[in-house]
């Protein structure tokens, strides 16, 4: 497996491939590896011939008060389990590759990131569009992988792959789950143990919207309440947002006719959960 | 010479050229072409094998109050001139087909566009950073040319190149002159044979300069007063800017040591023009 630090060395090794007519497809992390990074990796190795993973805790994607510092890490093992996964190449930039110096263009979309987790984190998506379009022109993928967990933002990268033409496949996988149905999360470490039932009270609230759902609940608001309550009721919870919306616009519905998204963000502790799943009929 | 109205069948030609050994040089284009784009296109063939050039009069770059709708098309020419210069395909993409219903990604930079013409143009750099960025990963060329006469938007189109990672070769071309020294514009169109000494006024000034600063001269604000009331003395001229300048940062220089940019904006009747040089040692 190849592992480069530099931009350059990894576009001449993706021209190099493409030229030699492999395919490649691209599964972009931040460290940190779980079930549901690996389940992307399977996912790219099933579709192309050559798969690339990139690591970098990407700076402009945390706002002022979030995490960045305390991101956690775990290259070692992130390498080797890229390698058992049957990864051809990984890039691993520093910072100062990817921003450096005088560094001063961004990338920004006008209405997807008004909602959702864009509202309590103003400069996350920008920050996501910006990397997602410095890795697509580096590695050059084929096909792209991202996990539906983070549903803004998978498709917040659809509608720039549109935008800008990147011309590539942008494939969203299923959200993996612990067997407690606790959604996979770099993040889930900052869990307590006795966190544990706050943590699995957003996959039971997801669970919950689908049976109501299913037994002709059609009012969003209605719905949002309830939910708002199961939530609160729970130890160490803080809502940051509970939506029910059109999964394309990400703008909310009053009322649920056809397939919606419902998601949540729900502060536990120190660790800022989010979850969703797609109900109604599509 | 191929004609092509879509992104998708420009991209798949460029890819089957590249995968047949071919390099593209690229000469984007908003249409009435002049002797200053056949240059840039006679540089591009003579750097790589296939030259493309696109024509697009990109909406997101005029402010509102802007000449958009005014803007001079001859697109039978124009086609005549490309093919007359050995292109070997044309992008013509109608305004749909580049912002389709629903666009809203955009590429802005922090500091190049708040200086010489974006601060009166506002959103002007943020249109061009943008349909650049989409016709680099349309055409998907290894050499892009632009005319240093937009000498900002050389360095706002060098910049997002190595921001975003595309890797492209961008090269910067001479300004092309009319024979009593006016530089090529497609908004030449709009001056009045009497308004020609009043658009002379720029490239004199910009040799004006010159000369003061191989005299000795060295106080940037006592030039730029000078060469104010030189502009001011011709009639129906509005001057927009008179800078002396760092020619990476575009910041405003006090001493003229080593080499610095002269730029200026004159509106003339209805026609808004822009020179600039080049000057002190290197």
């Amino acid at each position: 497996m190849e592992i480069f630090k530099t931009s350059s060395e990894m576009r001449a090794w993706s021209d190099a491939m493409h030229r030699s007519g492999e395919t490649i497809s691209f599964v972009p992390t931040m460290g940190y590896l779980h079930e549901g990074h690996l389940s992307l990796m399977e996912k790219g190795r099933s579709i192309c011939s050559s798969l690339v993973v990139s690591i970098f805790v990407n700076p402009t994607q945390f706002g002022e008060n979030e995490d960045l510092a305390a991101y956690p890490k775990s290259i070692d093992r992130d390498l080797q389990l890229i390698e058992s996964k049957g990864g051809k190449a990984v890039f691993l930039p520093d910072r100062e590759e990817i921003y450096p110096e005088n560094y001063q263009t961004y990338v920004t979309l006008e209405s997807l990131p008004n909602h959702l987790c864009g509202i309590s984190r103003p400069v996350h998506f920008r920050g996501v569009a910006t990397i997602v379009t410095k890795l697509f022109n580096i590695v050059r993928p084929d096909v792209a992988i991202f996990g539906t967990k983070d549903f803004q933002q998978l498709q917040v990268i659809r509608q720039l792959n549109h935008d800008l033409n990147f011309g590539i496949e942008i494939i969203g996988a299923p959200i993996i789950r612990e067997s407690d149905g606790l959604a996979m999360s770099s993040r889930n470490k900052y869990l307590k143990p006795e966190q544990r039932p706050s943590a699995l009270s957003l996959s039971q609230a997801c669970l919950k919207v689908r049976q109501m759902v299913e037994a002709g609940e059609r009012d969003a608001s209605g719905l949002k309440f309830k939910i708002k309550n199961f939530i609160d009721s729970f130890p160490e919870t803080r809502v940051d947002y509970i939506s029910i919306c059109n999964p394309n616009t990400l703008d909310e519905v009053t009322e649920i006719d056809g397939e919606v998204l419902f998601a949540l963000a729900v502060e536990v502790g120190r660790a800022r959960l989010i979850d969703n799943i797609l109900v109604g009929s599509s």
